[in-house]
């Protein structure tokens, strides 16, 4: 199927993919004296006096705001508020299929970190959580961050989480598969953006051992480097403890995992081979990763990871984020934490009941996925 | 029926009355891939390129955000963001349900002018309208007027403009029933909130020649009052043109037209006999007029209409606002005019095949009522 041309086709039919429903049909005076003016008055102010029974009430107890200004949509860039709507209506999509979330695709004509906070904070009290997406990197931490500190209710950036915890979910089953303990491997990181800085993040948090070298476009991110954003600061308290500069090749040389959330082609197969024995790659650049499955299979990769669905073993934010949401949502949970993440990858890793190098991540479509995630949300 | 009760016992067993409904189902990887990524990439690289046809490729084209920050909700006053949000689900479901247009309800944590239009105009991409709701005078004037400017989306504060219509509409037929002409008549509007000015406003546009005197809480609004606001201020421009001072009972005195969005009980049967034989009563009170009909009609009302289903007339705002978004969306309208509130209100009027002191304003299920009104907004 030629996915561009259908989903041209299918989004010009439908006009869009989402719509408003109703839970009950509003045909008589009655229904509209029940649900609008004036018993709607009585809801009104029950819930003036009971601030907390919102959710029981109003679809805030199930609604999330999926919010993105368009500044790093995909892979195209900064594409802005209006070209990002059909991501963000399919993410609702998404979110209603897999979680029976009601979402609502909420895209911002602001840019700046106090702005895009500014405008969250205003309409949240609409929603019962908020998905941040496609926001660019460095913005979009400190925006995750203040929205976090300063809303009641769960706020996941899902561009750095949701890929951190299913790369973590793969990982775990990939070093099963490869006799490796994560926590004395030697893992390299390629890509400082929004997934990049969380999936280093949550590896240390997960092994602390690990030894981890983060690499962007300027090479390894050393103590030496002056070019380094706040960010990139952050991951030398725990990346790079011998302080290594070098190319990505010098980083990889030795080493048991390759992580790329970077540019297409950037690993090649030679450099594959100078790694240690059975690496495992995670290739997850859209939508042509930094190589291709089976020249890294050729150079001796003993797992492979890509973002696409045509590839064994996708590492597909579906798999996490409607189950992490349905868990926040039904729990009353107002953070979600590092706990909740590593346990979301965990609940994901063991849905693959004999994990091989051709399934170390689950499909999103295994059933009781987003229960089981759910559940461990508390 | 027990509405209070009835209402609460719905909502909380529905946990609110709107959800999501997704256009196609999206059980394959096929789907997943045309909906969501690859293919999405598609449409928004073309809408990048053709911002205009966002319209055609998303939900855009047929969605309205129902916004408040709960600052004048129903008669209840300044409840907040969290107690005003069943209010605009409710009119959500009016929306979906006369017009087929997908509302969304948005309630704001911000009360003042510059943060409700800065948060609106942040998230104004993501809808092809603007229906502002329960938002308190005179905020709401700043409000819509520089939306209105800013946006080009159609903007419309209901409580103003959808109250101003069906007044109006009421009042075509109200004038033939008793044989006038409203451009002639002496005109009472009692209550300078967000309803009375707009009406006012608009009485004015469509019969410049009717006298009008404009009424607070204390008294009519004069030249030699030195307490009003700006809007009230504005109003003397074409109301009082004998700069007349005085009491509601003053102001009545051999008038033709009464109309009221304040509050219970201000009019009295006294005060009604001094009006002008067969005198227009319009007491839009909520939930209880400003005169009850019975006793109105007693003092010689001649037509009588209030804003509740169970008299005769009701003034109900769902007669105009699913027709004018419909219309505003579909005819790609920028800005609602008084052009197109006039006529909205000529249509709702017609509507009424035989006007009669008991049916001067037809019922909001009256069939092609929406079709006809979305017709005239051009």
């Amino acid at each position: 199927m030629d996915y561009a041309k259908e989903a041209l086709r299918k989004h010009k039919e439908l006009r869009g993919k989402i719509a408003l429903a109703l839970k009950d049909t509003l045909d008589t005076r009655d229904k509209m004296s029940v649900y609008y003016t004036p018993g709607v008055g009585a809801v009104s102010t029950h819930i003036a006096e009971h601030p907390d029974e919102v959710r029981d009430y109003t679809w805030r107890g199930n609604s999330v705001a999926v919010v993105s200004d368009g500044s790093a949509v995909l892979g195209l860039g900064n594409i802005g508020p209006l070209a990002a709507l059909p991501v963000m209506e399919g993410k609702a999509m998404l979110f209603k299929h897999f979680a029976a979330i009601d979402a609502v695709p909420i895209v911002l004509d602001v840019h700046s970190a106090d702005e895009i906070v500014a405008a969250v904070k205003a309409i949240a009290p609409s929603f019962g959580g908020i998905n941040l997406e496609d926001i660019a990197a460095p913005i979009c931490f400190e925006v995750e961050e203040r929205l976090k500190t300063e809303l009641s209710i769960p706020v996941m950036h899902d561009d750095q989480h949701g890929t951190a915890v299913v790369t973590l979910a793969g990982l775990i089953n990939a070093t099963k598969v490869t006799n490796r303990n994560l926590n004395t491997s030697r893992i390299v990181i390629v890509g400082s953006g929004a997934a990049g800085v969380a999936i280093t993040k949550l590896l240390h948090t997960y092994a602390p051992g690990a030894g981890i070298l983060a690499v962007d476009s300027k090479g390894i991110i050393s103590r030496d480097r002056a070019d380094l954003n706040d960010e990139k600061q952050k991951l030398l308290a725990f990346t790079n403890a011998n302080n290594l500069s070098g190319s990505l090749s010098d980083a990889l040389k030795g080493a048991d995992i390759f992580i790329g959330v970077s540019k297409p082609g950037l690993l090649t197969g030679n450099m594959i081979k100078t790694m240690a024995a059975n690496p495992i790659i995670f290739a997850m650049a859209n939508p042509i990763p930094e190589i291709m499955p089976e020249e890294a299979l050729a150079a001796g990769a003993a797992v492979m990871a890509t973002g696409r669905s045509d590839f064994a073993n996708q590492v597909n934010n579906s798999l996490a984020f409607p189950g992490i949401f349905r868990g926040a949502l039904d729990n009353r949970v107002r953070t979600i934490t590092d706990d909740h993440k590593i346990a979301a990858a965990q609940v994901i890793a063991s849905l693959v009941t004999d994990p091989s190098p051709n399934e170390v991540i689950p499909s999103p479509f295994t059933p009781g996925l987003v229960e089981a995630i759910a559940d461990v949300i508390r």
